[in-house]
């Protein structure tokens, strides 16, 4: 079994780099702070048994070789920066929960075939640069010059910081990209950040996909007018267009019971704005989530066609925007069978469930096969400094992680 | 008949003062643009035969004695000041036509037996102060020490600028306030700052009352989550909660068609307010306009039991909390049967309708009969540069204004 005390201690002590008063954690990528965490990391690592570097996207990686030094190896990895008061277990767990697999297999005297790496991705939040996941992208290849051009608050572009950092963006191209097949499998554990294994009384789960987010920007135009003297059934309020599109929104997304399916308007702005004047203008997001990505645009053009109707029927103008659409994913069936026959081992109770939020995982998905264990997490809650997890579950999930890249490893 | 011309040329004239660069007025109270425009209107006044005067709370009124010095005035009035930005009739017209229809008399050789007044009220529309009606409030007794303490943007207090006018409010209690009896009766002519003439084709309307608004703001209160990872069966969310609210507002006032009821969510809120964020509040505020304050009290009961049972389902917390509430006045009847006789009289169509909007009449009717006349405006608009009313149905409200306040003012 993996060693939980020192697991949990590691948690505390990197959770220790960059606490705010209300007890979260801010740990921007490429900050001082995370110079700091990333530093203890890679001692860690090394304590482990690794050989540690940096790539140049700021990616810390760290590698213990197999018996076969030349075979792809299977990596296990997350992040360490935070969002703006965040708390220490998003992203931690799974570098922690990493390093702590490698290190129990060398205590043990575990061998295994291929190589394992486990790596800190850079800026996988968005926090600083509001472009999130950057690290794994410039593995998979994904990253170009506008990434690195992005500016911070205070006007220093990512460019700036890695090369603050001592690394050669530039490179990333040649040093950092990994092509597929040159990984064997990706795996990453990761805090729920949802209420379902709570309420299902499960302290893990195996993660069977990623739900694609599809954000929309809606604009519904009608007329302002004076609250008292524009009857009630002379008016054109884009408030009440609006509403009854959020709600449908909501129905829409009810009708496909047993599916991760989510919608949500999230923002809303009303205009003019006004105690005594009838809305002229509403504007508002609509993010819809599904692991299907023909289901999502089923239920996109739902909730388009019905939004539609909803204007004709109150003389309001509609319109949507499509503002991002990302793919959902699924996790590599046979890892999702490997997790679930190795939890089956542990008596874990075997809860699959889909990630609504987005992960390193699935960015990885484009280069390798993709497994995710999900640990139980109080209430849902996820980047706030009353994140927590219990150090029982987060051991357990360790050790499943640990289980299943043995297998992975060992052939 | 009113002289159309010279009143259409007044308007004009008083127009140019506090002109905007989108043609729009502005002429906040006490300004210096609304010290041009009384100095103006008070030398039409005196052009119309009347003795000037400005009482303490900056009320500039003009007189005519009639055959007897001492019995109660007809008074006519209305306003000067405008909102930012706002337009050349409301409110002008009103007082303009009240100088109008004594001219007239003076011009016929008309005399009465009882003294008119015709009043410019101070800061009717509350745009420097933020508190409106206050000249006809200081004149009604409704004013105190609080009126005077208030600041405008530049921290200029009332009593302040109302000394820089050479007044002084501490004699408003001595000088400005007239008693129940002490008015005949209180005549304004404004115009309607709705559709609803131009949607019936008449030129002018005769105000039956004045809708009284209530204005609630509702907090809802759910619980935040991130829009990927809470499954929609576990939301509680506040923004689907107002949005129900909010239809349910119109639903309930629509349920009385044929009466003036009107029911407006104008402003809302929604926290935290992201794109992937589950709201997890939302205020609001709700206006509700009768002309039946009895009715007013049923329908804010049914809007409020509505939205506890809509929380209760949705598991949020929905708070009311009141936050004025004007009593809804009816014109004297005497004086709508007089309008309307008059009216019948020049061959206008007779349209009653009821005021949404506030005006110094309801103040005044706390101490006199009341009747308004409406003046049909461009698609229902105020309080904009665009506001306009054709110069013929000013005139043809001027003359109705003349014909009853003679009547009136005859014995």
């Amino acid at each position: 079994m993996i060693n939980r005390g020192r697991l949990e201690e590691r948690i505390e002590r990197l959770g220790r780099i960059g606490r705010t008063p209300e007890g979260g954690v801010t740990r921007l990528a490429l900050s001082d702070e995370d110079r700091q965490a990333q530093a203890l990391a890679a001692e860690w690592m090394e304590q482990a048994g690794m050989s540690v570097y940096r790539d140049p996207a700021g990616n810390l990686i760290g590698r213990i070789e197999g018996m076969d030094r030349e075979a792809p190896p299977v990596v296990i990895g997350s992040h360490i920066d935070t969002v703006q008061n965040g708390g220490k277990y998003d992203g931690a767990i799974g570098v922690l929960g990493g390093i702590e697999v490698v290190q129990h297999f060398r205590e043990e005297g575990l061998c295994t075939f291929r190589p394992i790496e486990v790596i800190a991705f850079c800026e996988e939040e968005g926090s600083r640069f509001q472009s999130g996941m950057f690290g794994s992208r410039a593995l998979a290849g994904m990253t170009g010059e506008a990434d690195l051009e992005l500016t911070d608050g205070r006007g220093i572009t990512r460019r700036e910081a890695l090369a603050g950092f001592g690394l050669e963006p530039g490179r990333i191209g040649v040093q950092a990209v990994r092509r597929p097949g040159e990984v064997r499998a990706y795996l990453e554990m990761h805090i729920e950040q949802g209420p379902v294994l709570e309420r299902a009384g499960a302290p893990v789960g195996i993660v069977g996909g990623i739900a694609g987010p599809a954000w929309m920007e809606v604009s519904v135009e009608g007329k302002a007018g004076h609250a008292g003297t524009l009857p009630m059934t002379m008016r054109r309020d884009a408030l009440l267009g609006a509403g009854e599109i959020a709600l449908l929104v909501e129905h829409i997304c009810r009708s496909y019971p047993g599916t991760p399916v989510a919608g949500t308007v999230g923002r809303l702005a009303v205009l003019p704005g006004g105690t005594n004047i009838v809305p002229g203008r509403a504007l508002f997001s609509v993010d819809i989530r599904d692991i299907d990505a023909i289901r999502r645009e089923e239920i996109i053009e739902r909730v388009r066609s019905g939004a539609l109707e909803i204007g004709d029927r109150r003389g309001l103008a509609v319109r949507f925007d499509e503002r991002m659409k990302i793919d959902p994913v699924r996790c590599s069936p046979a890892i999702v069978s490997l997790m679930k026959e190795k939890s089956l081992g542990m008596k874990l109770e075997c809860l699959e469930l889909v990630s609504g939020a987005g992960h390193d995982a699935q960015i990885m998905a484009s280069i390798t096969d993709v497994g995710m264990i999900f640990v139980r997490c109080k209430d849902g809650v996820s980047h706030h400094p009353a994140e927590f997890a219990e150090p029982a579950d987060i051991a357990l999930g360790t050790e499943l992680l640990a289980r299943v890249a043995l297998e992975l490893a060992a052939r």
